[in-house]
């Protein structure tokens, strides 16, 4: 796909500066430019590359004024930033397959799958399976028995979806994950081998949700594992059954939620935490990377560390224990200067 | 599936109290009850819900007594819980697929795969490799070359058996695990990249072992990495080459155990743990959460800490690391008195 | 496959001590030796064990002089260790699929794929991919468009590569890793669901990389991630989006890597370690398992820690750490003898 400036600023509403034929294919940050790239220059930190920048083209706003000649050609609009995203979202939407049906795709006749959609190659939808309007459906894609694919939902390849789970409209599910396994349940039986309690629940994944590369959430003992609406889950992060994730919360990659925790809406969580079973986040909740929670958190704290507390606490505390061994030191002669001081008196 | 109250009794020796036309097709919580959801009473605890359940039948202890009218029909057994495992469990294995091969599928010539046994479509079974009576190999399994896979095990779909490992009967591996990649080994060359140390040996899985979504298992660089009998790790878990995991342990998500470590029999971790490697850790060991474990620990051990140690011991000190800044002001308090004692006594 | 210890002896230019027809078609540690194995023995530790070993051809220095009598075939080389490593590789090479296409697979009509190539059952080469020479694309892998495959590069069964990657010569990819999922960016908005980032960089991974079993790199959201020559990555690590990890630095299982971090040459990271976003860490980096790095790290440091610090200072922290209820004790001693210090003064 090739643009000129001309197609773009009348795409956009923009006024062309420069050549109206210059022509660009992909996008680039300004101070990475080349040849057939688009940039957009909207922070004036970075002002200095436009003048050095080699994209064909840049996106600036109607009121920049150049202080040296630029080499660009320029498309002035209103909010350059703005106009850009509005780019990237059409370039990202126009990478996605064209609908149709690649062969050979396994595809239950009991399944209802919508006319206009797309199903890659060795794609698997099993009996009773529906897949909406416009859902993209990757090649070596699993869905099982009586899943739902809303519309739009887009699957990337080789994601598996266990019997039964519900997947909302606009969802984004990468590559490698795994949405309904059976939950971590096993029963402990007197003098032999765990006994498997079944997992006959399911996964509910509301609209607008993201799930990243080789991520999983794990299907309910009974009941729904919930991921509400417009949650985004970063690669590797693990849900456990029963576990439900609200609307807005976003987790960084690694993350870990143990069984039937419940987290509230618009929580932030960094790399890597760790959040113990039955424990309730409050909505709002901030936790710093890394972190283990181990217990309820009020609404709208900000926690950090293994044994997670209030962050501003635990930076303290982290100043302090980086310096234990000088404390440890300074005890040390206090000790012997007290025990001077009292062999003194005595 | 639906079953009659009639049909449920008689299968558990149960007597029907109420319609014993009632009908069923899927479980709930007694406390989430839905027509059509069978449900259970036993713990004392959740009797308030029996009155109020919308549960169209509701198992009950033969002892139970109605205080109040109940609307479900209840079927009364002698043991009401292990009356609805026994349910679950059958429910879980006729979710299971019946028995034949899916088109298209790769079956190499010089397989032998038992004729009573499930074969989703796109599942790719290598050279010599033997899959053995009832077990499920779902759709995109793979099944490398010499792979032996027991009676009745449950391969999820997308799995990924490497050459020459060894499943055994009864084992369930969940959708992503990858069993038997190469154990990450590399020599260090004078002046050059590292150099990749073959790894020749395998993996053998033993009987009724659970192997979670997208958890890993590592080849031996010779010899075997071992999965005892019963062992149940949860999704995300990564076992290094060489490693032992005795019988019956159980380790929760996104547990790391690295290379020639043995762990016993009966132990309990909890998700995010680490261990190093070459590590000895002793039968009955329990290690709590996101635990960092550096050393040999004794049998039946309870330990906890990013350097793991006696959890009563950690505990107590996570209490005085939690008060750190105050133990450091008392310190400079103290500093204060002492040198003021000090001065006038000179 | 079986070799004689004669046909053994010629390849490596070695002589024979026993019987030159003795058999073997396996590779064991000469202290768990059998029938139809080739030991080695350089390590003297290991001598003892050339007398009761059961491997029927033992590799031994030239210098080597028995001392009892030996059952095993012996071949004698310069350099036992070094003769074995080298036909360990060669073993290992011959385990790879010899070249060609097995059906069904879907290759596209603009990809080229080199005839000299093994592309498994059910792979995916998109539109215009190319695949080198001697690439084994394994069964289930997915190669997304225009992606490029270098020379002799192996991809195991269910790897996926989004569109547009780049993958060097030489490289290892384990089954399960993603490479160029999406970046985790999302931009908020006033009232309203998170709004999607676009990410429509790309990553690429120079030659002689080893990416683990289910591991993630992702594209960058403009740009490149890069993963430098000779980067070995273990099973489960996660890296963000244009992040940069540079030659030869090598990462266990379960690290991970936040977006626009740069780390240098020959870094070692032990497991479960974490780094914060646009972070710099130096070249020749060492950093102990399980680590939190928050901060940019100069060249050549050793470190550890939650909140990672100087190994050695941080070893000294946890000694004072583990202590910490006796210090507590110690300090209110203190308090106490201090007190009875001061009011006796009064």
């Amino acid at each position: 796909m090739e643009f000129t400036a001309q197609m773009i600023a009348q795409f956009l509403g923009g006024s062309v500066e420069g050549d109206p034929n210059a022509k660009v294919n992909t996008v680039a940050k300004i101070e990475e430019g080349f040849e057939g790239a688009l940039s957009f220059l909207a922070n004036p930190k970075y002002t200095p590359y436009i003048y050095t920048t080699h994209s064909s083209i840049v996106l600036v706003n109607s009121n920049f004024e150049a202080e040296q000649p630029v080499r660009a050609t320029l498309i002035r609009v209103p909010d350059a930033y703005g106009a850009f995203a509005q780019l990237l979202d059409l370039y990202a939407q126009a990478q996605l397959p064209t609908n149709g049906v690649e062969q050979p795709s396994y595809i239950s006749s009991s399944a209802q799958v919508h006319p206009d959609t797309y199903v890659g190659a060795f794609a698997y939808i099993a009996d009773g399976a529906q897949v909406e309007q416009d859902a993209k459906i990757f090649a070596q894609v699993y869905i099982g028995r009586n899943v739902h694919v809303g519309q739009g939902t887009v699957i990337y390849p080789g994601a598996k979806i266990y019997d039964g789970c519900h997947i909302g409209s606009r969802c984004t599910i990468h590559a490698g994950a795994v949405i309904g396994a059976d939950g971590f349940g096993f029963a402990p039986q007197e003098g032999a081998n765990f006994r498997k309690i079944p997992q006959i629940g399911n996964v509910v994944i509301e609209d607008y949700v993201e799930i990243g590369a080789n991520a999983t959430v794990d299907r309910a003992t009974m009941g729904s594992t919930y991921i509400r609406r417009g949650v985004k889950l970063d690669d590797h992060v693990h849900i456990a059954h029963n576990v439900e994730v609200g609307e807005n919360t976003v987790m960084a990659a690694q993350c870990g939620v143990a069984g039937t925790t419940t987290i509230g809406k618009n929580c932030m969580f960094g790399g890597q935490v760790g959040i113990t079973p039955h424990t309730k986040i409050g909505d709002g909740v901030r936790c710093g990377a890394k972190s283990g929670i181990s217990g309820d958190v009020k609404p709208n704290s900000t926690i950090f560390g293994m044994v997670a507390q209030d962050v501003s606490k635990e930076r303290r505390v982290v100043a302090v224990y980086k310096n234990l061994p000088e404390l440890a030191r300074r005890l040390g002669e206090l000790e012997r200067m007290v025990s001077k001081l009292k062999s003194k008196e005595e």
